[in-house]
């Protein structure tokens, strides 16, 4: 069970996702509030925009526990950017700790990560040979199912890696991606839960969900409704609220969470 | 383009494959000679087993050069065994270096090691993801064609994770194996050069096999023909010959090494 | 605040320190329940000795936390030896999270490790470097207190680095290095407490020391007296018992562990 | 012996430093034209600032050859920045490769790196451990004679980690570095050659030196004397030139390099 953070404003310094809040990515490494495990100490990555730059994120890996990689400390509080995705993970027994197994994954211009775990891995793999095109299955670098299913949602945009999707294109490739891997866990009997809070973002808006087919308690997922001290609107989504303030809510099970360009956020119940 | 070695004999120290020779694999991390790339350097791994306590062997590898890796150096000086293989990485543009991109690859009593490049990754994967059963696919934990082509080879084999499979057995399925990957190479033009020295011991035997179709120079394999200090038969495979003794023989192109229990080496032409 | 544990005896499997009993250093690593970390997961290391090869010890030290190392994994269970030590580190924050600050440590014949803190790091690093030869000196690899305290022991051993030490020599000069450490931290005010369990073995007998000028609860440390599944007597120290049994001693507060070649074991008051 | 870079002027992407030119430093690490390793590959180090940030750089550095580091590769063409320090290591064969180890060394404001070797290791740690305060040895995090050097460098400042130290505050402590350094280096007989080519910096100004005492070619060292495309003035410092052009010049031996906030670049002899 992973955490993760994801960021959508005016330019933040990356500690302040990772180091600053009271229940910072660092803290829920050691002492998760909402998980079912409370260490989350399998690596960790951090995703941001420089769009003065490059539309294409820039992103850090590593498969350190968060809370001793240096290099993370010396550049988190020397880089701010106005969208920033954070992760720490905890695999599973068959997931490998390597960089590459670590989220956010990056394809063009568009950074995902997971929190969950979708049963049937052999069947996942071979449907993603079969639906994905040769360039998108020849980009797949590690073995997680989070990156499989980041390659299935690929498949459902227009020119995955030439151009940029609308918001709503990314939302309906959301819905999709979670119907297919609800279609295929339900053609299957005794498999563990499927969980899957996904959260994938352009730097420019942000599309998150919160699914779960389990009678567990459903992996948590929140979003944060806002301001920065200077009065300007910050969409914040996250396993868990990173600070204890009100401005956090709870995401409600089986729902869309939709971050425009203008930083609005929409609640969209998924079609079922 | 990687460099490995193997051995099958009488105990010997780790240290006597991968630093000692006048041609190691240390040496060949740098300085390699009869390699399209001279430098070896994304990762190194050695395998070996250690009969009296179990039929799987021990696998360790990791991404740093081979030169600098602390841990080999102490420890390849304490360990010494009946069959142990070393491999140096050279890694290509699009498979990342993890410690899970490293050979040798191991599957149940099985190593696996390959030098070479298996073009139309894509086609691979899904030819792969096609014909393996769950378990197996379930078990791939990175993302060369390296790891798929030992996944190929084992879908060949009886009960691939159950039982020790004769010599004969591996050797049919190591036929096997180039045969699917030199049809599907043959099928589509314009592709770079198959390149398949691979190399697979289940710590008592030991298949080998140098097959390329490309009109460059095809990656060097050799066979070594000796024995030890106490005049005790031993088997070595290299993609370079470690020492300058005239033991050494050039494997022919598209032929099996064959290394059975008693030692004895065969080298058969590979059907076409 | 570290844990660590070290085995004297019948050749053991390494897996059966690392993973295999109910409170192993595995277990330890998020779960300690002696000490002030629960959570001790800043790199691990494990030595241990192939007498029938090399007088000098193997060691395999990693930064990852010691539960997800795939390497250690897999060799634990392929070696076993008559003497073995394993570390899991917590490291403070001042000293870097690196390989050659991972315990054990290693000099000629010995390994020592450490669990505890020696405050006036500028001070220590000063009487190291008036005491210690060029040779003892310029073998320093990191920057933590237990390797300077570790050199500091060396400088009390007739030829450190020449000869196999007597145990009662290695009794000795451990008493020698408290003593020392006592006086220069009873010199100065307002320190944090001293806290010195330390370890050290040649292969073939162990001393271990606790100690510490503190009013808070002094870190743990036990050791066991009993027998293998053949009744061959066997030795063990640890920061926490491994096991439920009975076999488990509390080592007194202010105490030299000595275990002989005859793996018979004596608890001597240190001098004051 | 290792190879390094250092850029002050307009912003500039790292990349620009460390892929992109024709003798960039990835290139170096295989193929440096003017060391006598032309393999460095033992760790990197890239040190940066972001003024409008903090005066405190930001610093990445990691084990592994700087040509595999996929974050390098995805942050390195995401940041600029007026003042960007870039290293790669050829270890020696008694300073372990570790994160620590790996060049830029990072106090307060400023950033050092090395080329060369000093030899004498006890007695500049004796040195050392009795010229700098408390503050300054205990923040020593690694063992290599480049950081006691910067430690010395430090001594020589006034409150070096409190206040931005003037560029002639730099040059000085710099040509007392360096003094100190050659008479304890002819005090002793029979040494290998002193190599002690410096280069710090605080993020506006920036002083190297080249200095060594040897019958062998010194080590290289290069300034250059240029503008962007925009007609803006820019200073580097490289142990090769990046490029063809006949902008570089190379620094003469015994001489130090100044470059003042104002990009001028003022040559002077050492005293001697």
């Amino acid at each position: 069970m992973c955490r993760y953070a994801a960021y959508l404003g005016p330019e933040l310094l990356l500690s302040e996702l990772v180091y600053n809040p009271t229940n910072s990515l660092v803290h829920q490494a050691t002492e998760a509030m909402q998980s079912l495990t409370r260490i989350n100490a399998d690596g960790f990555g951090v995703g941001w925009y420089a769009p003065e730059i490059s539309p294409e994120p820039a992103v850090f890996k590593d498969t350190s526990p968060v809370w001793n990689n240096y290099n993370l400390g010396s550049i988190a509080s020397k880089i701010h950017s106005p969208c920033i995705f954070g992760h720490i993970r905890k695999a599973n027994s068959y997931d490998p700790v390597t960089r590459e197994n670590c989220h956010p994954f990056h394809r063009g211009r568009l950074l995902w990560m997971h929190n969950g775990d979708i049963p049937g891995r052999a069947r996942l793999t071979r449907k993603v040979a079969e639906m994905a095109d040769d360039v998108l299955l020849a980009k797949i670098r590690g073995n997680t199912d989070s990156e499989l299913a980041f390659t299935l949602f690929l498949t459902h945009l227009p020119n995955p890696l030439e151009r940029d999707p609308a918001t709503d294109e990314m939302a309906a490739a959301m819905q999709h991606t979670v119907e297919l891997l609800s279609t295929w866990h339900r053609e299957s009997d005794g498999e563990s839960p499927l969980e899957t809070n996904f959260c994938v973002t352009d730097g420019e808006s942000l599309v998150a969900v919160r699914y779960a087919e389990s009678d567990q308690p459903k992996p948590s997922l929140y979003w944060y409704e806002g301001s920065d001290e200077h009065g300007r609107r910050r969409a914040l989504i996250a396993s868990e609220p990173l600070t204890l303030g009100k401005e956090w809510h709870e995401v409600p099970e089986s729902s869309l969470v939709v971050v425009d360009t203008d930083l609005s956020v929409e609640i969209r119940p998924l079609r079922s």
